[in-house]
């Protein structure tokens, strides 16, 4: 023991550390410092969720020799933890635990799991947890004749006496039961105290028997062809299960303005895709819990994302106002609500929070990819886009950010193309050809090697070769300009008749054969165009804000969304879809939309940052802009081909996920195009 | 036009006064002085709701001279709203209207009624109206694709530009409506605004196309014989009907404790009371709008009060917990909550307000009654007793307030008592025994003579003469303990059979036959018992409150209810069921629980006032309090009989709703009363 009575106390693995006087707990010397620890129980040593080691040693650096002996003696409150509950060797719990000289202290590595990192952004963020939702373990005093306050009045003032919450709202649908669940307690309960209803005072939304150790949270992204759902537990911020399913809302219509029409044309349209998007809602939920062994009362928050859409279907709002111009949403702000109000089987307090819409075209999806990529977080000029049936494009930095949607039809999904089929076994993903023979190999979904090597037709005789899908679409138009068998104009070059049989006549135009199997497949001069139109629009798009930002190049790009995930960017950038970039800064970032409603799950700091942000957005709507259809029509140009990709045939079985080292391996040839880019603009 | 830029201003019949400068909108005068003046347009000329009339001629008192002159020539937007509304002569808008010289203005009244004045209370106090909804008409910016904020998003902008509303919060419901609502009205809505939900910031409950000029609230007294409902416009603070039906309830249980044991009975006995009152509650609701010609869509919030097992049915809470000690409120807090949460078929977004409960035995009426009456409110002790089942008692005064409940049972309903019967015609409802032949004369309710006038045997013979009703139970006993038929023991004397053959022999006792017609009433010694008991019990219940309060006398006396509305407050003290008191401060305050709730809607500083008025009260359980067993011992006896009521046979005729001025029209019996009261105390 030293003399002086102040200690120097180390937190790892943050960092932060601070001088306190013998005999603070641990837990006290944390939060001081704002060194996140969990506790569910408020320090009664019963809910185990405030767990440390002692390191000890010198450690030099700091000045700090950390001994056993520099902590309190293991108190009969951890010992009643550690025989009713367990508790491993070293552990201790810093709710009892005091500092009696110098100590390091780490918060092992699942408590840490707690406070940070779901996934680390390339930027070296870490998102720290604070959910709408806190979990209060109190014990409540009696009934008492001489004052007779009320059963629910108690529980406040025990709210207020361990926890500080003053002046707490209830939820109504409490009151029946209150009740039941103290005397099932015996006067100790968990109250769930959410804070971010609006701008409300905090309420109790949901109370427990006893001590409640776990809370989950459900962030969910509605998309039109997919909705995709996570459970994540609001405790440790891991994503427990994941689950998917088709939109069921594709049987009123394959794409956004066909349902618009459906409820345009049917009275109980609008409720009939409703309710169908909620029935799948609640499938999933029920997925995720069997999954998880997760009870749905247990869930207490949940965040939704959609493109407008999906956002108004979902909200029971009537779509119609934007099927057309002014494109008016009837809500654009974040919605706060209620879960039983959308119909979700959940717990009856759970918190429905909706991101906000940027447009009428730009969604609650793209306000989530915008908070998970952040262009408002740095200086340097990002390009986010997320493509769909619209290209969902945001643009710039903490200074100045602008949206706007593109209207590139459903061709990049596959849909307009001959030969374009879903991604499912069979279907072609990867192709090369040759710009000397015009002879194609390719990969199919399903089979590990290339066309061309040995083995290939046994394995690929189980599904045969069926089609192309979405993402290899664009490989294939871009190899074909590559080998010359279309040009600039995207007119496939009939005089390429005589040198190869892959160029065949059709009609008044060409084509060529992709593969010749069991099912013929050809890429029509027609399919060609319809790329063109959709990487036009997706590149106009791009250039309005680009001009609206007054850059001529952009620093980075996060591609979102499946399309984003499957292409490779530097085909993308050979058929000019998107503009000149360092291929290094290139990412694909998968359902950016679907981490973005996590972060909102996980952290209400994350909902005001978007909320402020898309305030700040400037939202470019391309039908009003004059320079729209200059930029459309000159992109509708491949670009110019000063260089074909060195070491081509190399760049082989790329990952799904697509990792920025790989994205980065050929810096010549992005120095190439954009030289190109710049020449074109 | 006087050269001084500022005019002097009095308003009537408010009587403020101030300086204000030349153009200055008479409105906002008005608003500066706190003299209330409606608005829902804003200001635009088109509710209509802030007419004013200008005085004219010389008003020497305040040195004025008010002259047309002194005022803006009508202007276009007054004669645009002459035109289309009809504005009485010289009537003008004070939102348009300026002031060019001295004036003195008039606030008419049906625009005062807007103000102030439901009823008068005895101290002179005037009710201000504030309730908790503001109707708020708003032109919003029509859809624009350069700026694409929500529709709703923009009705907050307007709301926030005209009525300076920041971040509203807005009711979920709202928003699949919120589209066509704002084109039907072309852009111009009237939002309305509720500002009382439990400490959320004000939200936006409903919305209405154009101008909407007219919301309505429901206040209403669930009681456990009789339901009463008064629907009122919160705009004009007047009720513009009223309406009362019994409790559904009876059928499952006659009293509270048996409605209790039903509970504990029947799996589903608490969901069939709540049902059963919603309904009767919907059907009220129904009446009262046929009547006033009022859809049920424009009431925007609701005030309930009633006794806490009431209070708990209406809640859907189990009342089982309230049964037995210690008598465990689920809520004792005011609640605040959403009309369709509780199956009320009014506005979806309307509000409910329920007031707070004082203890598990004294509820939410009791404080309505405490709310209406102000003992909290004045220097002197005021004694509010509300009598049912169990007798409520309120005493105190701003320095400090108890409260109790004591057990009287039902006698003074009439229901332990031989011949008791309901108020209807033919129940005997005024008694008078002459004390030297022992005759009675009646009153029965439907004859308006008395039984020993001409004429009554005809009048009374369509009925018959068939029960004593409640109140009367009381004065005849009175009666005859004056008359000395009953000792001060409370027992009928046998020996003046001998004197009258009104006394018979009944078994080992004696009954007195107050009345030979088809049927014999007779009052037994066992009736006589059981008003003793319940006498007993409710003095002992106040005396046991004045005793904490330290006090010998009370200053004065409300009596609340159906009983306190029928009784003659000179019999209750000749009986001893409440203390001394100047019979001029005693008073009959009828349903002043009722009143009480629409305090409660009509200004939402009263919900405040009452919420920190119980916190404050001092709740006695009088099961728990050892005096309380000797005082009700003591209580038994009659009081000492120091001088009967002179000119008694003159205290005749006297109305069904007492006023302060004729429960006086006797001093000196008050007097002798008073010195009996302390004689025994």
């Amino acid at each position: 023991m030293t003399e002086n009575p102040d200690h120097l106390v180390l937190f790892m693995p943050s960092g932060k550390r601070g001088r306190f006087t013998k005999g603070t707990q641990i837990i006290d010397a944390a939060r001081e410092l704002g060194v996140y620890v969990e506790s569910v129980c408020g320090g009664r040593g019963i809910c185990g969720r405030c767990q440390i080691d002692i390191q000890t040693g010198e450690f030099a650096k700091h000045g700090i020799t950390s001994t056993l002996e520099n902590i309190s003696e293991f108190s009969g409150k951890e010992k009643r933890y550690a025989e009713k509950r367990e508790l491993k060797d070293g552990r201790r719990l810093s709710c009892s635990a005091t500092i009696e000289g110098d100590l390091v202290v780490d918060i092992p590595q699942e408590g840490q799991a707690n406070a940070a990192v779901v996934r680390k952004v390339d930027d070296g963020r870490v998102i720290e947890r604070n959910p709408a939702i806190q979990l209060c373990y109190v014990e409540v005093e009696e009934p008492d004749m001489h004052k007779p306050l009320g059963d629910l009045d108690r529980l406040k003032v025990a709210l207020e006496r361990d926890w500080g919450w003053e002046d707490l709202m209830v939820d109504s649908h409490l009151m029946p039961d209150i009740q039941k669940i103290l005397r099932d307690g015996e006067w100790k309960v968990t109250a769930v105290v959410h804070k971010d209803m609006d701008g409300s005072r905090p309420s109790i939304v949901a109370l427990f028997p006893g001590l409640k150790n776990q809370a989950y949270g459900i962030a969910c992204d509605i998309g039109s062809t997919t909705i995709a759902m996570h459970l994540v537990s609001l405790l440790s911020g891991q994503t427990i299960a994941s689950s998917g399913t088709p939109n069921p809302q594709i049987r009123f219509g394959e794409d956004l303005m066909s349902r618009v029409s459906y409820v345009m044309m049917n009275p109980d349209g609008r409720e009939a895709m409703t309710i169908a998007v909620r029935n799948a809602l609640n499938n999933l939920i029920e997925n995720v819990c069997t999954e998880a062994k997760v009870e749905p009362k247990d869930i207490l928050d949940l965040v939704f994302v959609g493109n407008p859409i999906m956002h108004h279907l979902f909200l029971g709002i009537d779509p119609t106002e934007l099927g057309g111009a002014p494109f008016a949403l009837a809500v654009s702000g974040a919605v706060h609500t209620w879960a039983p109000d959308l119909d979700l089987t959940v717990n009856r307090g759970a918190r429905v929070y909706v991101l906000p819409c940027i447009a009428g075209h730009v969604g609650a999806d793209a306000a989530a990819v915008t908070l998970c990529e952040g262009p408002h977080r740095q200086d340097s000029q990002m390009l986010v886009v997320d493509v769909g049936t619209n290209a969902e494009i945001v643009l710039g930095n903490a200074q100045h950010t602008v949206a706007a949607s593109s209207p590139t039809g459903p061709a990049f999904e596959g849909a307009e193309i001959s030969c374009g089929q879903r991604a499912a076994p069979g279907a072609i993903e990867r192709v090369r050809i040759d710009p000397d023979t015009l002879e194609p190999k390719v990969k199919v979904i399903g089979v590990d090697m290339w066309s061309d090597e040995e083995g290939f037709e046994a394995a690929s005789s189980v599904t045969g070769v069926t089609g192309v899908c979405g993402s290899a679409i664009i490989e294939v138009i871009a190899e074909m300009y590559l080998s010359g068998i279309i040009s600039e104009d995207g007119v496939v070059d009939g005089t390429l008749a005589a040198k190869s049989n892959r160029i065949v006549e059709d009609g008044r135009t060409f084509s060529y054969v992709l593969w010749r199997g069991e099912q013929e497949l050809k890429i029509t001069q027609t399919d060609v165009r319809a790329i063109q139109l959709a990487k036009a629009a997706l590149y106009a798009g791009i250039k309005l804000l680009m001009d609206k930002q007054g850059i001529e190049k952009v620093d980075s790009i996060s591609f979102a969304g499946a399309f984003g995930t499957f292409i490779d960017p530097k085909y993308a950038m050979v058929l000019g879809l998107i503009p000149d970039c360092d291929l290094e800064k290139v990412n694909a970032v998968g359902n950016a939309a679907g981490y973005g409603a996590k972060m909102a799950l996980l952290n209400r700091d994350f909902r005001r940052e978007i909320e402020d942000t898309v305030t700040r957005i400037e939202k470019i709507e391309t039908a009003l802009e004059p320079d729209f259809q200059a930029h459309f029509v000159n992109a509708m140009a491949m670009p110019n081909k000063v260089d074909p990709f060195p070491k081509l045939g190399e760049v082989v079985n790329l990952p799904q996920k697509k990792a920025p080292s790989e994205a980065n391996s050929d810096d010549a040839a992005s120095g190439g195009r954009r030289r190109r880019r710049r020449a074109r603009s």
